[in-house]
């Protein structure tokens, strides 16, 4: 075999392992030649997405300098794993290369994300406008004109990096491009007509929100709500089926009641029977019949049994069933994906001269471009975590933890305890002992009670209180004792813990916060600012301190924590149904509800807005019900709100339906049944979470507290000595400044080498990891299966930047 | 080792299975000398539970025969095993056991049944009774205190089975005892004062109906429910928490408003919240705030999405993972509790001689205890299949599968396919070709078709009805070609495929009900019956027939029956919370709300009933909310139900607590609670259920059709013959004659074996096996490493009815 001994050409390797072993004899060469390899010209590009890099790039190529296209593409691969993006939008050509570089930055997804904010904020100013923001038909107009060609200009830079073929075949982008011509469209006739048109299209602006980067999870959601969506829509049919049969049978039964107007015609009946479906007509309903005859609560009783106990739990289940194992088949793809986005990255890293592994200099370069801001000592301490076999480079294996060890936070191992080891004896006497008592649990638990006795203080004070203006004059002096109190015991905490240690447990920092809202309330009271008087008014949330005790609560909030991100997803998911549905809703009955409007309706009395006087006093009899209107698009979201939580719906229904059209019903029917889906989503969410979560802790009930991942690793002075020299041969000499301090610092203490602790937070894939163990080894096994196949099909035709060329002169070399 | 050849001397061994090797020797010469054994005299005892066997069964010890008991002994075992009762409350001496012989009968059962139903139903005639079924005070309280009698009688029996000492630890029977003496003095109170006083304790009857043997499902359910309480409670206490919180802060910001009713007081405040958390008064209780600033609605979003989205989700996941948890350990515990009864009956059943494993004989004695109506054909086939090693006698291991095994239902396996196989040719074509038809998948198909335009029929008929009375004068002529094809089609799968195999499947004998209705709807349109429309309005649901269309249907469907018998007790349960509320609420709220009672109140409208005179139109207003009252049993229930339902709950509580008290509101809410806890639960039952069974098919997809366990086994000709001899010796010819028929048959056939066919349908118990195969091995071990302590720990304590005295002699034998 004829392997090149040129020392700097990267070679692509097929990735059956054969490679390392033909090549082994040269492993043990490589620590050796480590400091006096040629990399190139390290002129390090600190930010991977400066515009220039473009150019800077051309420029290194046409120079043959192979290795930094190949870190960048590696880097890239990396990324696509990591983001879970299609290794088919791989930028292709040096060309796709900039225009990818150039788009995939903070500055342009906040582009991005300002832009679709912008267009949906429009809505704030446009014709139904909420009173205060009005805005000009020009204005409006304009600014979105403006808004739309930014997102032209988004567009094209996609398809410059995507290339037209795969953009013209990228559903989303071509969604998105379709509306973005409607609403081009749309938006000219408006400035041209001077007024605003029945523009329904308005509730599809969501997309331009949808397909930015920041909100991935979002996607995530709305795909798995449709995949979802199947056995929901089986179960529904069921549901409505017994609903049809249901109407059928009460029409007969209950229509001969001419008192009863629910029954009246089999339209009443079917709009009825779903409106019981979500109970919020439940006893009415019933009572016209009720009254003639008992028996007919039967009826009722069994539709709702099967109905409401039966099928619509039957719907959870099923849709819960689904979601489980949706998450788990998405965390599967998920891990294989990467897998694969690793391997792409090993074939561009790896060199002629070294086939069997990465070597740390390719390693840095890969990580100058994945991760600029991190600094070199980071970097080699990531490289040493990764390389578990203590060997000088880092093999496929060892590379597949790549996403595991990155993410880690690397921090000397202090060999001192407490901050105030290094005091003079008398000051750490007197700092050991408030250690001692703060750690204590009488502290502990005094706190606890002086806690319990305010919650409880508070509770009787406000019994006192009856109405009024409760502003009190002078600060009460409870107040004065309780906030000392926990002063106190802030001060003591910092000074016993040392203010690092103290502020990085998540419920130091809510009493933190807590006190310091306090002290704040009491600065209120005490000039007199009446509107920051909810700060005052806060005061109770420091009850919740007491849920620390029980180690149910610990587990179900640092649940609701952990869940907060997914959680804040689907509510913005929520959010950007709510949104389009706003926008139809506006369109159709801006203005149709105002007080007094229904009165030939059934609900009447909830729209009736009467000022009529009894002997000499003034009645006024409000209905509110006006109040939940679709006038702007903040009234549309309160009214929709008040829809999802279903009580009273009908009232809503009927009022606009009785100033419209009946066929309004159905905008309301089908605002149900997404909020049902979506909220059953949300239930099965949470479900999923908390079970997994349960099973997981009694599955590793004997495990160690959980604190995150933690990775040891021990770097000697010479690895680190010979790591600086590396960076000095390539000029780069700048960045080297934190290897230079762990050198003064072993100096310092006399080490010859140093401990450091790298530690990230434990994420869901973590658990997962975990909890699928056995399977996952099946699943890699599968996977490596196709890994000839997957060789041999996606590369010629995606044929990524360098590897086919390379491939080609690898050959000839050969 | 000095083993007694006494042939017929019961061993009691050690459970080690040690005796198997030393006495293998002996095995050999079982088989031979299997007709030569003298059993004792076979008396066949052919009820086990027939009182007289109490003294059959002492004449019998004092004659010196101990395998009769022996066999009883292990019946009585095996029946524990199967209900999972205690073995502490194994009878210990024969007086004991002639009264748990005496108290362990369907007639007692049924006995104990009627007593409690009677109990229960007595609050239908007594104080505030149902009109119609109102009785006198003695003639109520006379029925009372025989029922209370009989429950006394049963009590006594129950003390002389268990012993006193047991009978006082047992802390349910107990309970009992003091709510009987309770009823007791109560009703005496009555009969003496002639009038009914405050008696809430009546809502204590339930005890009665719980404590059934048939309400073992309930008792079940109750144990379940209080086992999830203690995280529910937890969860709850969160919710609770925010609750108050929140009620401070409404308190502060609302109550200035002084056209807000909802938060004028901290009280208001809290219980408005309650009811929000019910979602109940929702768009309501924000109107008025929101009137005023509408910012005020960020309050109650943020409340609800906490509580409702948030809390109340967590409790659902709370519980349904306890309710999981507790299910599989309850399988474990019934699945080791199974194995214990089955040692204990298999070391009841071993002998001197052949400690090794039970012979048939045994085997035999004991069936005719556990299970006197089975012939001795199958007995002797159900010895078979337990005998997996087909050695002459079952070992230990193989009688574990005593409960899978014992349930089958045996039949001989038919050599013919089709019940028309036997018929001439013409006829057997002619059957053959309406069997192709039949099974045809276009045939279904048309029906499938035949039904939707059905359907589709009755849909747009019922559309084309307005109002009025429907009873037609005339049968439709729609209606008679229908049923005729649907007759047509029973007539065609009936002869296609034997009566027998078509109505063995459910969706045959829907069908075929189906129709049946169809054909008496027919008959009462026919001969204008007008009370039976009822069964021509229920057509519609013969359209459940498309369901069979899609798997999930089916999957659905079949979860929904096999669900029902656990339904049905869950529903049961409820049935008994709410027997207890209606007893409280009508002893207190009975009579208080009326038409126009509440005027005063905030919910004035909903009670009212006015008559008035508009012109010279009379308009009834009405607001039916009267009729929501606790003023009979029956009418309670229905209260209660609406209570279920949630929705507009607080106008009930709020007309009452108008009526009486505002203390009347704790009613409301603690049942508001109690039903939150048993919904949850239901909820969390069908999710558990549903996914159990999901996650079981996903696990086996690609095993065979679900259609029972099957077990096959052939039997020869010279066996049969030699049990029959068994039997003959044994003086009970009179058993054989299910033999006498197989062996003629193979006669006719020229057969020398014969083939037979085990079926029983599959159980949540074998699901369960599947699904925990591996861990239930580690729980084997587990026991059985405990097995030896259970030896010296169960034993002495216990002491069962003949094993200490047995282990002696067995000693001095030895």
């Amino acid at each position: 075999m004829a392997v090149s001994m040129d020392d700097d050409v990267p070679l692509i390797l097929t990735l059956d392992e054969s490679g390392s072993n033909t090549l082994a004899p040269n492993e043990e060469l490589d620590r050796e030649d480590l400091p006096n390899e040629n990399g190139g010209s390290y002129d390090i590009v600190n930010d991977v997405s400066s515009p220039a890099t473009g150019d800077y790039h051309s420029q290194q190529r046409s120079a043959g300098h192979n290795w930094e296209m190949n870190y960048q593409e590696a880097a890239i691969y990396l990324q696509e794993g990591e983001n879970n993006d299609k290794f088919l939008t791989h930028p292709k050509n040096a060309k796709a290369l900039a225009a990818y570089i150039f788009v995939h930055n903070h500055l342009f997804y906040l582009m991005e994300l300002t832009t679709a904010l912008l267009l949906l904020l429009l809505s704030l100013c446009e014709a139904p406008a909420v009173p205060i923001l009005r805005l000009g038909i020009y204005i409006h107009a304009t600014l979105e004109l403006f808004a739309l060609v930014v997102v032209v200009f988004e567009l094209s830079m996609k398809m410059r990096w995507m290339g037209f073929y795969t953009y013209i075949r990228h559903k989303r982008t071509m969604v998105k491009t379709c509306v973005l011509l409607v609403q081009f469209v749309e938006a000219i006739v408006v400035l041209v007509r001077q007024t605003s048109h029945v523009r329904i299209t308005r509730a599809l602006r969501c997309i331009f929100l949808v397909d930015c980067r920041y909100c991935g999870a979002v996607r995530r959601n709305l795909r798995q709500i449709f995949q979802s969506l199947p056995p929901f829509i089986d179960i529904l049919l069921l549901l409505l089926f017994f609903m049809v049969i249901f109407a059928i049978l009460g029409f007969y039964l209950f229509s001969p009641n001419h008192s009863d107007p629910y029954f009246s015609t089999l339209e009443n009946s079917l709009v009825n029977l779903f409106v019981l479906l979500t109970t919020s007509n439940f006893p009415d309903v019933m009572m016209p019949s009720y009254s003639r005859n008992p028996w007919s609560c039967v009826f009722f009783i069994v539709y709702l049994s099967i109905e409401l106990y039966f099928i619509m739990n039957l719907l959870l289940a099923v849709v819960f069933d689904t979601f489980s194992d949706i998450e788990k088949r998405k965390f599967k793809s998920l891990l294989l994906h990467k897998r694969t986005a690793i391997q792409h990255a090993y074939r561009l890293l790896i060199s002629k001269q070294r086939p069997s592994g990465i070597s740390f200099k390719q390693f840095e370069g890969l990580m100058r471009f994945y991760k600029p801001r991190m600094c070199a000592r980071d970097r080699y301490l990531t490289f040493k975590a990764l390389n578990q076999s203590n060997a000088p480079l880092v093999s496929l294996k060892d590379f597949y933890n790549f996403y595991e060890v990155v993410g880690l936070q690397w921090k000397a191992k202090r060999n001192r305890e407490h901050w105030f080891d290094d005091l003079p004896q008398t000051a750490f006497l007197i700092f050991k002992g408030i250690n001692i008592l703060v750690k204590s649990r009488a502290f502990q638990y005094a706190m606890y009670i002086v806690v319990a006795v305010n919650g409880i203080w508070i509770l009787i004070q406000t019994f006192m209180l009856q109405g009024g203006n409760f502003f009190p004059r002078d600060v009460p002096w409870s107040y004065i004792i309780f906030l000392t109190i926990y002063g106190v015991e802030l001060l003591l905490k910092t000074t016993g813990l040392g203010p690092i240690e103290y502020l990085s447990s998540g419920w130091n920092l809510f009493d933190f916060s807590v006190t310091l809202f306090a002290f704040l309330g009491l600065l209120a009271l005490a000039f007199n600012m009446e509107p920051f008087y909810f700060i005052v008014v806060l005061r109770p949330l420091q009850l919740l301190r007491l849920f620390k005790l029980k180690k149910r609560y610990r587990n179900v909030l640092d649940t609701m924590f952990e869940l907060f991100p997914r959680m804040a997803s689907l509510g913005l998911t929520l959010l950007i149904f709510y949104y389009s549905f706003a926008i139809v809703g506006m369109e159709f009955f801006s203005g149709v509800v105002y007080p007094n409007c229904c009165n030939t309706s059934t609900v009447a009395d909830a729209y009736r807005w009467v000022n009529h006087t009894v002997g000499n006093k003034t009645v006024v009899e409000e209905g509110y019900y006006y109040l939940n209107n679709f006038d702007n698009i903040l009234n549309s979201f309160v009214t929709l709100f008040e829809l999802t939580v279903v009580n009273d719906w009908y009232i809503i229904m009927e009022g606009v339906t009785s100033q419209t059209s009946h066929w309004s019903r159905l905008y309301f029917m089908i605002f149900y049944i997404v909020t049902m889906v979506v909220m059953t989503i949300i239930v099965a969410f949470i479900l999923e979470a908390f079970v997994f979560r349960m099973n997981y802790t009694r599955k590793n009930r004997d495990s160690e507290e959980d604190n995150g991942i933690v990775l040891e690793k021990e770097v000697a002075k010479e690895e680190i000595a010979g790591v600086i020299e590396l960076y000095r041969r390539n000029c780069v000499a700048s960045e080297t400044a934190q290897l230079q301090k762990v050198i003064t610092q072993m100096d310092k203490y006399g080490q010859t080498s140093m401990l450091f602790l790298g530690r990230r937070s434990r994420t869901k894939s973590d658990l997962s990891m975990k909890m699928y163990e056995e399977e996952i080894q099946e699943w890699y096994e599968e996977h490596s299966r196709k890994a000839y196949q997957w060789q041999e099909d996606v590369f010629p035709s995606s044929t990524p930047l360098q590897s086919s060329g390379l491939r080609q002169r690898s050959q000839t070399v050969t």
